[in-house]
């Protein structure tokens, strides 16, 4: 059963009751005043392997603290993604009974050093042991205009935030120990991906469509086109792919354009505008890499050959 | 490493910023907007047995329709225990990958089976597919006077709402095969231990202190006691025991006083008043069971002798 089809299901499920003006499907809900949610659920051996378990992973290997700033990013991404401000953070935690009070409390200051930078404020939780590290992160946020994924129109622009696969190739370069140097701004981006907040609220007022980069590109920007019901086309040539990311794909005999459309954990922000936006926000460069039209689907033009994007990235029931 | 120290270890580490009102350690968090927030973990094997698993746990068998009645009543009772009206529900959700789209369905109507009676609406979620099932439920309501725990005044009347003891006489004559005939209350309790929502309503005027009874009335009197810095002493004499689990408790040898001040997952409304209370509210029968007076500590007042209470409920690290 994949993610898209249990979410049709639990739809037909649930019923409205006058709480919810944008319910299912988003980066978060949004209730009647304007308050946005969002939960997110991060298991050892799924999303991470914690330090006290062996190497290879979705995430490598990481210290209860890099658990809870990735974690703390992760969620409180979905909350930027509605170029909202986060307010509270609420931390459902399962700790395997052998946990240490030191191990806890890295995990709580790595959330809180990423609540200090966002201005969010941890409020509440729940702990119980179990036998494996299980976070559960329900954040809020406010704004007066979110931005949704079904806002993109033809005619807009895509855009993307920052390096595609940057997270990804941080965390492939640990893995495969190539070298923490030579892989200097990825890993920092694999162990840190802070939600582009400051550029978020700054391009709000020109911003259509918007959705962050969790899954991979070529599964956000699905997402962005089904929810818009329009057809979106990105440019293989225009995809900010860094030097390091090229490095190592050739290492590892990887194709860089497939891997920066597949590979997730960016925490960027893929939007549509059909505003002149600036190259650079906040010294945060922003890349041009589509377009969008009537229709639909998820296309690619790659060696002036247009074609259907099928590739996907990271599906939560699925696996990768 | 217990749940008292844990909660102060990390109170220490996380920082205000004005989002919140009432912060870690009531039933809710209260936000400065008058909303309160929730989030409560639950795991099979830890708060009860999957259908697909062998029986005997905290609770017993339960089919994943019975999973999802049981924790949206414990997560919603959080909401009522400030006196709060709920709003959404948030649904972060591992499933194991045998897990069918029948079982999640089923899941999910037992959740919105609770959310129609409290007029709650299931707002999002998160699923991610693991090796057992485990719920993260968070909640929102409003109220404009939260109730919180540490609103005790001496000289207050302590109430509890229903029977003490009867979800977990429902729990044990389920498991020991009792004849769940004999034990028909208790056991429609167990399975479907709706909130109090309308008689917290009701009450809220009156009310100073309160708290659901989640952890056995001893645990959850003692948070009273602690977080009001008062002395409340509970008369065994007075608790509100039922023919049922006094039957249960002498087939399983047990002391019904001792059993009714440990067994947990009631989800009544434990509170304290200076006003008249009627003894029956909406067709729930409310019982004063004690005495609010300035110091501190738990006391039990049987056979016309008053002692420390020492005896605690369910430790969410401990276990019991």
């Amino acid at each position: 059963m994949g993610e898209d089809r249990l979410i049709r299901l639990i739809s037909s499920i649930v019923k409205p009751r006058g709480h919810v003006k944008v319910g299912i499907g988003d980066d978060c809900c949004v209730l009647a005043d304007g308050t946005v949610l969002t939960t997110d659920c991060y298991a050892d051996g799924v999303h991470f392997v914690a330090a006290d378990r062996p190497h290879r992973s979705h995430w490598s290997w990481m210290s209860y603290s890099s658990v809870g700033v990735r974690c703390a990013c992760a969620c409180l991404s979905d909350v930027v993604a509605m170029a909202a401000r986060p307010g509270v953070l609420l931390v459902g935690l399962a700790v395997p009974k052998s946990a240490t009070s030191s191990q806890v409390s890295q995990l709580y200051r790595g959330i809180e050093s990423v609540c200090a930078v966002l201005g969010c404020e941890v409020a509440g939780g729940d702990i119980i042991a179990m036998d494996r590290l299980v976070l559960c992160l329900s954040a809020t946020g406010r704004t007066d205009h979110p931005r949704l994924r079904s806002a993109c129109r033809a005619g807009d622009s895509l855009y993307v935030t920052g390096s595609v696969g940057a997270s990804e190739t941080g965390r492939l370069a640990l893995l495969h120990r190539l070298g923490a140097r030579s892989f200097r701004d990825s890993v920092a981006r694999h162990r840190l991906p802070m939600p582009r907040l400051r550029v978020a609220l700054k391009l709000a007022g020109k911003v259509h469509g918007l959705i962050d980069t969790s899954d991979g590109i070529a599964t956000d920007a699905r997402h962005l086109a089904e929810m818009s019901r329009v057809r979106i086309t990105i440019e293989a040539e225009r995809l900010p792919v860094s030097d390091e990311t090229r490095e190592l794909c050739s290492r590892l005999r990887l194709d860089p354009v497939e891997f920066s459309l597949s590979s997730g954990e960016d925490y960027e922000l893929l939007f549509t505008s059909s505003h002149r936006i600036p190259k650079s926000v906040n010294d945060v460069r922003v890349s041009r890499i589509g377009s969008v039209a009537r229709g639909n689907g998820l296309y690619l033009t790659q060696s002036g050959r247009t074609r259907p994007l099928k590739l996907s990235g990271y599906d939560h029931l699925r696996g990768s």
